[in-house]
């Protein structure tokens, strides 16, 4: 077999048998097919796509790159949940602790933000102490023994991955919907994950824009968790605005707290349910919904996730105990509420510019080397329907650094804000199911 | 500027301005864009193209990465004459010397053949003693002197179109009409041509391998000839059958001394015809096709063609008297005569089946690295339209091994002959001319 009669083909829109790709990228790994030949062949992949059978073979060979952990013989499912990434996503924060607590495990490795997208591990360590582990026996250790564990992830598990996606990252070629499913699927297989709940999300905050892009991104990893015999459940949630109100890692924590507390933002508690509801029915653990729902809302009341979270904060060296007390997570020096320049009712919240002015203030990831301040942020005084009055706070900007009312970022992020005379109906949270 | 955000637009299709297409490409060939961001981008290239400006804008950039030579001042116009490549194309060896004889001086780098299809430089190599040249200084010397030179490709002329072409090659992004059209014109520009006359060929032994795909290639080389100020005029001809009887190096330059003899294929002598009257034309120094075609034919019947290419031979090394004697030319010791296996007319004869048989004999490279053998091939004995009577020699194999009449290459041959029982008529051997 030689690379450049796989690309020719590929170019040509031929399908490649299985053998074809796991050849390929065995040989990319091992040297043999140079990064150029790779590169051609991954855009010849975005022009001409690639079809289940192709994009299985893919995902099977990225997960056989390295380890793969094994959960099996769990006395209870090993569940793993995934957001292809939104502005405010603290879900994990709050739906892990949930079904740790519900009966089922949780074993989440999870990457690190880059641009105006955060990412979990983030979030965790802006908890003082907190240091995520990557040491996937410390991550098997306490999955077995505290049914939750969220992790870096390892360069152990899925390195043909890792290789493959820093190659896509220079050659503009992330953008592929079966390149993103092999990708988020196979690093689920290697980390032994035995269901699997994702959240699409689709709007301006999101990677797919529009519901049909995040359907058929949730489509490709809801078949190709079928086909490698994976219970795999996708919800595509609106990310039109931000999820919840604050945006930034320390203060999404706190949001975290709060929604674990029974005092979160409506959305995201709501967003929480519907994904552990559909997880614990595709664990086998609820006969349906509706018990599952309600199993869920019971670990809430009960304060059972919130310990389970606690728990998690302790293990990675955290003060859990100190969390809950005012001044147990690092707050920014500057705090300028914006007023609203009119009175209105907020039609959209444009998640993308959100999430690109906390970025700027250093929330987030502009280069793979970026530092991060875990206190600067933002948060929504108001959310999309709301009716606000002129020179209310319209939302919180949380800095490093004195910020005037008339400068830049401020601007900037105003222009987020769409309003309308009259009343307006948000488009509703959770938009389709795919089983 | 930063080579992703140029793939991601391109990939995107959008255009990119000549300032970012020129960045790109001296970026590349300074080594500041790696060989897998260039890969990523010609893929994208063939996906989605590139318009004139881009076009113009790289074959500058390529044409200008090395040194450029000049005629100016050259008392008469200097003609370069391309041809897409096709099997038995021995055209350059009777045109070149015809426009010499003709009243124009003819400056053509070569390339060697690779695949089915030969090249004009293995073709000359073929006579004895003859050792083409690639210094740019003897070539250009060479044209002052004799108004006639046709020497190897000069590594020292348009080196980025080199180094792009390998990539190029190893990666499947050959085939496109862009980079095509810039390659070949980047060459014509960096020689120094004044005039281009180019034989596209269309046809089963042609890279393009319809009159639609040959129209596109010829009418973007026009274009951008047009575009960068070089007269350049494109004849599309057939290349469904081989060009004249003879495939293979030694054979081809034997029908072309034939040709300029004046008892040559009738094929070979109108396609030379067709596109030296161009030539003349586009150069100024003929006013019309009709008295342009007649001066070349006073330079077969005067013989003073003849004289021209005997004089290359003799300044390349090689033995010009003996040239004409038998014995002149290398000779195969195995000759087979192939028996029509029917009685019928030719319907069609495959030319990429000939090339491939006469390259599996020896007469072309499968590899860079494969030695030629000068003096195999294969002999037509009939051409489309002919009526054949069944055990009559139908082809004849030029070996340097024994081969039996069934043996697996004369099998193979056999496919490309197609039968009918009606007469035929061929298709016409000029099919477009562009200028």
């Amino acid at each position: 077999m030689r690379a450049v009669d796989l690309i020719a083909r590929k170019r040509g829109g031929e399908r490649h048998s299985p053998d074809e790709v796991r050849w390929l990228i065995g040989a990319y790994l091992d040297g043999g097919v140079p990064d150029y030949q790779m590169a051609a062949w991954l855009m010849a992949v975005c022009w001409r796509g690639l079809d289940a059978a192709e994009t299985r073979a893919l995902t099977l060979a990225l997960a056989g790159s390295g380890r793969r952990l094994s959960f099996a013989g769990s006395p209870v499912p090993v569940v793993d949940k995934h957001s292809t990434g939104g502005v405010g996503d603290k879900t994990t924060l709050v739906l892990a602790p949930m079904l740790a607590a519900a009966g089922v495990a949780v074993a989440k490795m999870s990457g690190r933000g880059l641009g105006h997208t955060g990412g979990t591990i983030d979030k965790l360590e802006a908890i003082p102490g907190v240091q995520a582990t990557a040491d996937p026996d410390a991550f098997v250790a306490a999955v077995r023994a505290h049914r939750l564990a969220i992790a870096s992830q390892s360069a152990e598990l899925a390195p043909g991955d890792g290789r493959l996606y820093a190659l896509r990252d220079v050659t503009a070629t992330v953008e592929s919907i079966p390149l993103i499913a092999s990708s988020v699927m196979s690093k689920k297989i290697a980390t032994g994950a035995q269901v699997i709940v994702l959240d699409v999300k689709a709007g301006s905050g999101a990677f797919t824009k529009d519901v049909a892009a995040a359907r058929e991104l949730a489509g490709a990893m809801v078949a190709l968790g079928r086909d490698v015999g994976l219970p795999t459940v996708a919800v595509i949630s609106s990310m039109a605005e931000p999820l919840g109100r604050a945006v930034g890692n320390a203060l999404e924590v706190q949001e975290a707290l709060d929604t674990l507390s029974g005092r979160g933002p409506a959305d995201v508690l709501d967003l929480c349910l519907a994904l552990g509801s559909e997880a614990l029915v595709a664990a086998g653990v609820a006969p349906a919904l509706q018990p599952a729902r309600q199993r869920l809302e019971d670990t809430l009341r009960q304060g059972a996730a919130l310990e389970q979270l606690l728990g998690l904060v302790g293990s990675l060296g955290g003060d859990a105990a100190g969390l809950l007390r005012p001044g147990g997570l690092p707050t920014a020096p500057f705090i300028l509420g914006v007023p609203a320049p009119r009175t209105g009712y907020l039609a959209s919240i444009d998640a993308l510019v959100c999430g690109q002015v906390s970025t700027g203030l250093g929330a987030g990831r502009t280069t793979k080397e970026s530092l991060i301040d875990p206190a600067v942020g933002l948060v929504l005084g108001a959310k999309t329907g709301d009716l606000v009055e002129q020179g209310t706070p319209l939302v919180t900007l949380h800095a490093r650094h004195p910020l005037a009312v008339d400068s830049e970022p401020v601007g900037t992020l105003l222009t987020a804000f769409h309003w309308s005379d009259q009343p307006v109906t948000p488009v509703p949270l959770i938009l389709e199911t795919l089983r």
